[in-house]
């Protein structure tokens, strides 16, 4: 009844009229051309598909030895080999990509006899529940649920259909995960939010009461954080992507589409908009509120809200050394230059 | 005698009376009203306690439908519903969120079956070891430590008694803690200090011999690393509250009651005084003195010790990415700016 | 057959004359003297080795307590205790560091009975895997390689000889780990790079093909992430240390013997010379090339390829908060202040 079984290493058996067809485009050529992977136009087998998604790789065209080449059809003519024109051919690598993921292959319906499922959860048809997993009281899995292994749901945590935790991944107690959610390895949902009260000699913790709402199709990454709320909860809306090494702190909410890289941090009840783009190791402040459509450059901090949409930044490039440090003594100083150079004007002006 | 049960979904039957007497407050009003949880004054219901600890929100009072408010006594005049008068009402806030914390109701004694505890180690009274986590050989555990599923306690470490580890933390081997520590998922204390030394050729590592001692009443949020000691050991006082993300290198010393926010970085050796607190990401390099008393804002980078009390910042704020790019490239013009200002002035003031 | 024993506390037994034979120099000393371990000069005891590495603690030697000190030929005239005499001391301590590591005494070898061993996993002599550790379909883990206690290695994955795995490593399915690499506890290897197309309306994931592949020598600190590539692989190189908390997105590359401290983040596809440091929090901006022999001080964003090797660095320093504000509120206006300056500077030429 229960197989665990070794990967199966995925010999599709994929041609390119299979290809085709998963993106909805015609094609002249071998139809039955065997497909087993996808690679760049420099790289690509005569069994694997590329694609031009970048004007940068116009040049690995002509050359290609791919067996097809995804591609917008204005490129279509410098192309040798057998074309797929799309008007968004990166969206076609993406939605290609899928056909060669190994992993779905290797998910075998079940619980692992390792795994511990406290009584009272209740599993949906198809969840694959792998070794050493915890499943708590209360726990509602959806259907085709993947726990990877030696992960923990906490108690009475409700996780979607067609969510895949990844391997040691932390979800506590209380916390809600929409469909078609992707955990990577490490992250942790639903942490205490860093709350203490100060009684003028020490810290007294506030219980973090709220928990932790994740819409659908939310990814978020490796040894990510996403802190419970205080009272309410921190809530992460539909299609947000979350790179590794993020920390969202309590009570944030982010709005859907949004996407966040590596080392994010966003503090406390700081509300982000829809389709907003944090580069990586972006900080903002709490108790912000950032409009939709806001992109925030890499590594920049952000001490208060921004009412309109449009590309923000801090800091400064990085240089050699030697200048920056004259350069970086003078900051110190700008103030005072300001006010010399302000004096020299009107002094200039008087005369 | 073990029962690993259900999360009991805490049915407090707690009164106004009981949240009274749990602050040591008297009030006016319907003793037995059931209370059932916290809320803020907007949103709470009439089985709700609020609080009012920031005036930003004293327009919220008068519509409150809570069964009653934690104030300070010079709002309680405008407070339509029962008051609960203190001179710090988020200290009362932090004390009453305790009652309502789920979590310790479903800590049941014992260990479980699936647990790893080596021989020899030693386990206090009322601990709770949960699903798979892994007790190593030589450990101590102190009474009703609760070490959540998917932890492990490497050899010969000492946890104090009442400490929560929660899920998937790992504490290394050697390691001391405190009492009522809590430990979020997914943090490491005691991994290996950045340690090499160079041969001109490549790195050789330097075993990291020392260990780390947290101190009681600590905290680590979730993800967060703390090195252990090269020789000595890496040092956290007591109260010390360290939020999720954060790095702390090997011999760092943290003085009592500091607190760390969300993606701090701390580098080797390091020494940082008592009843500091550091900002989101902020970083301070390696070798450092930190006196007692210093804020720093948000992704500073402190590079020097600083000896004086006080408020310390680095960095710009953030601003329109196209402006921002014209100030940048003047940033490196800086020392130039400055020396033509000199020259200016000087030939302005010859003439 | 197998024996989960306690910790080892090593009694090494080891003499003075043991320590000078395995750094290969001669003494004059008493060659029976135990060494029970090392010390700083200040804080050695008779039976521990201290070393002379920095001569900011030249000050100490006269007063050292210890067995005998790991020094320069140019201090040892001043040394009251036997001296080791070296070239490079601090490579000495590096050596020494090693005797008297505690962990490798207690690897047992053998699966603990509560791993998962998936059929078709193949494990080399002596290897030792510990409690509640999973090892997946197709994977090889070479000879001694220790998998600590909650790790789990994905399908297909190859671990190389002498490699250890701390406790709650993951490494995912597909990815090459060479010899003698240590991952420290909570590290994720292998998870999804940050990859998705954009329709116009939201985001399609693009499946993260490629792996990673770790070199010989390599150390990944405690809760940081490699991601695996999209296409092709992310590639660390041969003796590349990377402290805790750090993030390598997908497709980096990193050469031989570079060193990454706590907090780095490197966006996807960017590629890092040899023998290159990049300081605590520094950020490196997607796509970009570095050279080999760049160093890059704490918290820089380099957002351009280096072509020259030197030190780089970007930010401003720490100062005093009230200092700060108004220095901050300058840079906003440098571009102006630079234009104002060069009117003025035309204005008093035309005079």
């Amino acid at each position: 009844m229960f197989l665990w079984a070794p990967m199966t290493h995925a010999s599709h058996h994929l041609t390119l009229a299979d290809i085709a067809r998963h993106l909805d485009v015609d094609f002249e050529g071998d139809a039955g051309q065997p497909i087993r992977g996808l690679a760049t136009l420099k790289e690509a087998a005569p069994d694997q598909v590329a694609f031009l998604a970048n004007r940068a790789y116009l040049k690995d065209l002509s050359t290609t030895k791919a067996a097809a080449v995804l591609l917008h059809p204005e490129h279509g003519k410098n192309c040798p080999v057998p074309r797929l024109e799309m008007a968004n051919p990166y969206l076609g690598y993406a939605k290609l990509s899928q056909l060669f993921d190994p992993l779905p292959a290797r998910d075998i319906t079940g619980i692992h006899p390792t795994a511990v499922v406290a009584d009272g959860a209740m599993l949906g048809e198809g969840v694959s529940v792998q070794a050493h997993a915890v499943i708590e009281a209360g726990v509602v899995l959806g259907e085709r649920v993947v726990v990877g292994a030696g992960s923990v749901i906490g108690a009475d945590s409700v996780i979607g259909d067609d969510t895949r935790l990844h391997a040691n991944v932390t979800v506590c107690h209380g916390v809600v995960v929409g469909k078609r959610v992707i955990l990577q390895s490490g992250c942790v949902v639903g942490g205490d939010g860093f709350g203490f009260a100060h009684d003028g000699a020490g810290w007294h913790k506030i219980a973090q009461l709220g928990g932790v709402v994740l819409g659908d199709d939310v990814e978020v990454g490796s040894c990510s954080s996403i802190d419970r709320g205080a009272l309410g909860d921190t809530i992460i809306g539909n299609d947000v992507k979350i790179d590794s090494q993020v920390q969202i702190a309590h009570n944030v909410i982010i709005g859907d589409h949004s996407a966040l890289a590596g080392c994010v941090g966003i503090a406390g009840s700081t509300k982000v908009g829809k389709h907003c783009m944090l580069g990586g190791g972006v900080g903002l402040s709490g108790h912000l509120t950032i409009c939709d459509g806001v992109q925030v450059t890499g590594m920049s901090l952000v001490t208060n809200s921004i009412h309109e949409p449009g590309v923000y930044s801090s800091g400064t490039g990085a240089m050699n050394n030697t200048q920056w440090r004259k350069n970086a003594v003078r900051f110190k100083q700008l103030d005072e230059i300001a006010k010399r150079l302000s004096r020299l004007e009107k002094s200039h002006r008087s005369e």
